[in-house]
């Protein structure tokens, strides 16, 4: 098959063809996804404190999650919006100031906004198993408060836009537990990036840590899912897809200097993957506070943020923390500022704690010779979803890749065909910043990049 | 069956016997409960503007429901937040003023807090159709954005907890079409009701109307849930049951001139009914206006509804209202100030609009003897919900209700047995400010007030 | 002299020679102005509140005034901004929610933004005085906290820009007692007018209104500068210069069911009476309140405001409202509704009592005949202010006026010249809505309309 | 002289007796005192950018002081308030979003809220001198717009509470001219601290910062007065009086990895240097932006301040940043993540740029015998201000100290007299972590700390 001719293929064609049956499909989609709760972590934060419960759901075929945190009795809460495209429900309420313990539930989400319907579906979820019932703004209020945010896990980074639902939200709530907080790509962090700013395009995730001073404790969770990169005590990003001729462990303040001569490219697709972000984050204390204190500690550990992800709460990000107060401990031992100061810390080490092993480049096998009859089985047409396709032809004894379908499938464009550069038998991989690798399967499906965030097409 | 005795069941009883079979239960209500979707109404407002579609749905079992405004293209919103116990879905967002046609849908639901699942089933509904997708902030974003509110229509109005849900909205969205809007008790409006603050406790509902003025279309649609009363253009209460004295038509400025006098004892669950409350509304014009202008113009119009509903953005009502601005009409053509003023106009008459015929006391008919046997079959437990029982006991040749439920239904009480008045062989009232008819079927039901909100016990 | 000629002196020419002496002229002119302190009112609002002391000072030249209240002690404030124009002093320190009673003083005055001046002189005029020093923020605080907000007295209505100053606002301070409230053009409320959205220009001022009910106090001070019109609890507009063919006493909703096509062409300078406004509020109560409490008073007082004067909050109104609780009483026996309703009526009647008697048209004399040998020594250039200026001229026995400086001098404009209508020797008048009457002084001066609001120019 | 007498005098007298004559003293004070107007700077940012003009003030017996920042044209403006403690003017009408040139000038000022002043006196000089009317609104407003926030610079720090006034803004805001700002302790930033939280109590001051990147710039003011530690771009703190032990450039990493241990205990006095701070910050560049890009970069580059100041935006922290487009440059040509990116590298370098050197501590002459005749001399009672004075004592051969005002006398308390050790004849030291150098002058002045910041008593 020549690939050339691929390209004549018309847009508008691809549209019209893909725009019909597309009606329902995506729902039907969504139902059919099989829900992963609390799946294993290599990594966990291990906590005591029973009053904090947290149930993680994903739908890997996505992948995308869900993170819900469930506090065992109501406790105050207070928000900071601070991004330029923040998702929330019920924030003008948590601004009224109201010295009540009103709040059951945090839940963060994938999805954009579309991922907000995990909030909501925890609230019911408390009210249809008959924890929370009717009975609003009574002295103990019963009504089930449920706020939440979202990250936008859309775009570039992966090849369907699959989103956290009700069924999700509420099999991840109805599963929490204490003691044990996973660290890395689960939950709503599943496919957390950060970094493009700089083209890092690092894959990130939820972060945890917990402290005790004393008889206080502070817990701080994030989702990072930032513009910016992540950096630790010491000034270097913690991770990142480095540009050409970077040093292995940049300094973040080397690469600020040099900015924005160093600004990724935004073009097209890539686009998609830089531009669109959000770190969503709560800090949780035992120490009673009022709520204009509860405010300001929010408001403080959100800045100090900007110390570990730089940069943090641009236009491009939806930044917002909430700040919990369990009022399990009544005295008010330590002022807001010094609990901010702690607590910003912790949220540091939550931070840097997000961020998993990255995917590594395969590497090419250039001594491979394979036969053109082996490599016309892999050739065809393979789709990821209703918008991502690719078509595999062959040339001589080189295999190539393009994108057919209404977008770009990663590095590989549909202008014109890629090479795709041999590993082994049936992986093949294509040489770019960024990780690609392509894994012809037995079953007539194909992988890119095999492992944690890999995406499976079939022919 | 001596009542009397009744009074000695602990409460501490009744409530650990129906906390364990609650688990589950209410989520296998609302899954069994059937949709009734774009129902017929006695009025409606008839509108010829093509870009506004509307979908109501309703559980009657409630009953509660749902309205969706879907605009048929992106269009730009406001929103204003008022009152001390409002609910809402991306608030913040809309604040950051950004120029940009973003908004798809407008859902406003009964439930409470539960029904926000309306608002984000909706944006995930547009997605599962294919007519949104994920692509956020770009130039021309086709994110789907619902943004809405709800009202609280649960505690002493009605006997059960239904809320709409996912499956209701959806369905609501799937259905709507424009031209029509429908008036009174219907979508979210099922079970609003105003003037608690009075003791009026007259059933409300949504209203809406519509006005052109040369090229400029302004549409005001609300569901008027107020603590405060409907006040028409002369100042005379549009809805009330009058306490003892009272003149049929009351003016509005006589009753606060004796206030808080005539305030109602907000004691036991009587305060359920009249301290919850919320209005939330909708301005929609077609005249293209900036953010800022749009963030005026709801303010204005939001404040001007303090002349239809005194008193208005209470602590104890949760207003707000949404602005959207179809730029239809590219021209500026009307200031904001005199624009907000004719929309104000508007408002009033939807607000007006809102109030349906009230329920009638049932007569009493003092010559009717009926005979113990048949009063004997007439007894037993009738059960509403989870927590609203009650249990007919016969007592010569009287018939006896009490609540043994966990709550007080109506004016019949938990600690004494009220005797129910014959209107006919099967029919009975209870005397009193609200009307309160009970009607015994050959299916083994009883139904309290049989009409548009009756309610409908099981033996 | 020719007054025709006087049309062509190039405007550019009147800016030219005009700009240069301007400059510093301002300055020392407010420097020359005599305050006048506590001025004896016709109507006055007597108080029982020893906590509140209210100090008034005005600048007769403007008119144009402050008003000053004093809190005994520290008390609690909460602000809520509706306006779109609004001029503030710490408005977000008052939305952290502290609950921390920390206000000295609220300050009113008219200015517009210059007036802002009068609330940083009062606290720093404590500080002078020894009542406050700088210890801020500790457990009992000691910083004077002065807040205040202004209102547009410019334009058309008076003929110069003198605003309220340092000078005038700390004597107003100092003066400041309790007991007594003037009502009408006193203070902040000098120079008010209502009702220009439908032409009206009515003169109002600042109201005020006090009400105990049981141990609670509320007291209610206005100052009424709106776009639209002061209303009674009949529906009547309570100030008006009626259009042509209105009835005396118009029903608002009749005027708002014939908008817009009854809205005043906002040609030229009157555009500058009628689109710039603000109505500025303060409401005080003894019952202590949480600040979430007192916050959500400031906000249904501040709706209700809306029933007093149509319409209300526009994007040409500058509405801001403090509500303040002095926490004389300890015990929180009213709800924060059941208050605001209460206290939403005594605001209504602060609105109405802010309602001067409105100038009269004076009577043209058509018999008088003047020798044009008197009028003659009428003649001449009259001075008003650095851009306000006429000229008058005799053509045969008709005296003629026309505005020589940057703008026109009320209904007298700059391209014509405007015949003069004898009412007594010295005194003439212009036919029109607004009363017009010159009155030629044997000082060398002409005092525009005699009274209250004269307008006093030199030859 | 016994010393210990002292102690025995009722502190309820000395507040009495001071408290009477403290009337209009503070006023006659501040009118006294002479105006320093853009003082020689031993640093100073140049910068070529004529449409930005800068006037600072100070008085010097405070010291204290005002900046000036006055744009050659009206100029759009947004605001991030973020601090504990905020003072501000005309907040909420920035945050309207009107997208309209208005702002004329940014004031920022020592002084607390008295310092609000200082912000009101420019509006109020732009209209005296004729350069801004009363045209408020219109197409081309002409009203005077002048924003600015102030800094807590009482305390402990110094040894009175003189203020920036009316007088000393107005001279300011005079001299404004472009090409050079002054950085360190001039201006609003004259007695500006920072790092209190770890008791380093280090001066601080203004800084500023200035770049090009091709047509694009950005100016970076700010007042640094923090609560936090200056931290630099290797993670060092910029200036802190260290504690025991403590290396002499120490990792803010490792300061907050020992904390709260290293919390410096806020006693008495010492909580007033501490406890008091705020941050005011403007960022400008010549890009054109709208209204919600601008205040997405006031936010961005706010949050980005929390990596140069450690930490930032507590509750005892009062942090504003204004942004500012001079719309100079039309097209849009970065975007608001990038243009905050670099801007908020501005940012840091005028954070950094506003550390002076820090006074030194006098070394001890053990070896100095003075004899007892030449320290009679020196003994007496020396006052500062209406609040502090030491008296100085002799026993046998040694100088003693002690505070026998309202409050304690740096180092020297009221409670016990202190051991002066002398440095040379007439110049003695305090040993302790902060420099505390007494030295006499013939004048019968007692000069603390002679310097850039000295403190001056008379005898």
């Amino acid at each position: 098959m020549d690939s050339s001719k691929k390209i004549n293929l018309p847009i508008i064609f691809l549209i019209s063809t893909l725009t019909a049956p597309l009606s329902w499909a995506a729902a039907n989609q969504q139902d059919s996804l099989k829900p992963r709760i609390n799946s294993k972590s290599e990594r966990s934060l291990n906590y005591d404190w029973p009053i904090i419960k947290v149930g993680t759901g994903s739908y890997e075929e996505g992948p995308t999650g869900v993170t819900v945190f469930h506090f065992d009795r109501k406790v105050n809460v207070a928000v900071d919006v601070r991004g330029g495209g923040p998702g929330t429900v019920n924030a003008p309420y948590m601004d009224l100031g109201y010295d009540m313990a009103e709040l059951d539930t945090v839940v963060f989400a994938g999805g954009s906004w579309y991922g907000l319907e995990a909030t909501t579906a925890v609230a019911t979820a408390l009210k249809d198993d008959g924890l929370r019932d009717g009975d609003a703004f009574s002295l103990t209020p019963n009504i089930a408060m449920s706020v939440g945010s979202i990250i936008f896990d859309f775009g570039a980074r992966r090849l369907n836009e699959i989103y956290p639902d009700k069924r999700l939200a509420q099999a991840s709530y109805r599963a929490a537990k204490t003691g044990s907080f996973p660290l890395g790509p689960h939950g709503a962090g599943r496919s957390a990036v950060s970094g493009g700013l700089f083209g890092c395009n690092a894959f990130s995730g939820q972060g945890g840590a917990y402290r005790e001073i004393g008889d206080i404790k502070i817990a701080a969770f994030t989702v990072v899912n930032s513009l910016g990169a992540i950096v630790d005590r010491k000034g270097k990003i913690a991770a990142c897809y480095q540009g050409e001729g970077w040093p292995e462990k940049i300094d973040i303040a080397e690469l600020l200097a040099k900015f924005p001569d160093n600004l990724t490219d935004w073009g097209d697709d890539q686009q998609q993957a830089s531009s669109k972000n959000t770190t969503i984050s709560l800090i949780v204390t035992n120490q009673k506070m009022s709520q204009a204190e509860l405010k300001r500690l929010a408001t403080q550990v959100h800045t100090s943020m900007g110390r570990g992800i730089q940069p943090f709460t641009t236009i491009f990000d939806g930044d917002v923390l909430y700040a919990v107060s369990t009022a399990e401990l009544e005295e008010n031992t330590m002022s807001s500022a010094v609990l901010g100061t702690v607590a910003s810390e912790v949220m540091w080490d939550a931070i840097l704690s997000s961020v998993p092993e990255q995917p590594k480049h395969a590497v090419a096998n250039n001594r491979l010779s394979l036969n053109k009859k082996h490599l016309n089985k892999l050739t065809g047409e393979y789709t990821f979803s209703e918008f991502a396709q690719i078509t595999i032809s062959r040339d001589s004894s080189k295999l190539y890749a393009q994108a057919t379908g209404l977008r770009d499938v990663f590095a590989i464009g549909r202008t014109t065909a890629t090479e795709l550069i041999p590993v082994s038998k049936n992986v093949f991989m294509v040489p770019g910043r960024y990780p690609l690798t392509l894994s012809f399967e037995t079953t007539d499906e194909l992988i890119i990049n095999p492992g944690k965030w890999q995406q499976t097409a079939r022919r």
